[in-house]
């Protein structure tokens, strides 16, 4: 298995939402997610830990998060135990 | 508990997410859902059918589907032995 494996669910303009699948998977070392988008993400199973440049977020199955566009964020931790399931929404302000 | 607990989990102008948990809830007889805004929707828990005009989707958890603006839709059936829980992500088209 690859570490992450991304799947598009839904492609509508301006929302995009995907299904991701981490398998022990953290970002690599120095990288950040630097976006566009704003993006709301739910942890369905498994756990996980983002940073943030002021701070790490703890996440269990259930806790969400929305991160703002340009929000600097990067995956710090996922669990080994078993892969952990993300649905993510990346979404725009009104045009 | 009553039927059916809706929770808004992000409201963000042209995106709103739901977390609802139907306790074999379905809509009233007759009622239908005719929405100015599209819907994707996730079944993460128990089991439901939605019907359309045209026909009945079963949907268990990992399911989801696209519901287009005005396209008609009630909620006909949902497990009695668990909660079933949605999660339900209104968006619109680009302004």
């Amino acid at each position: 298995m690859p570490e992450e494996v991304i799947t598009t669910l839904l492609n509508a303009g301006n929302v995009r939402i995907e299904r991701v699948v981490s398998h022990g998977h953290a970002s690599p070392e120095g990288f950040w997610y630097d976006q566009d988008d704003h993006e709301w993400v739910v942890v369905l199973k498994g756990a996980a830990r983002v940073r943030f440049e002021d701070g790490i977020v703890e996440m269990k199955a259930g806790d969400y998060i929305n991160i703002p566009a340009h929000r600097k964020h990067r995956v710090a931790w996922t669990t080994q135990d078993e892969p952990t399931i993300w649905l993510a929404v990346h979404y725009r302000d009104k045009a």
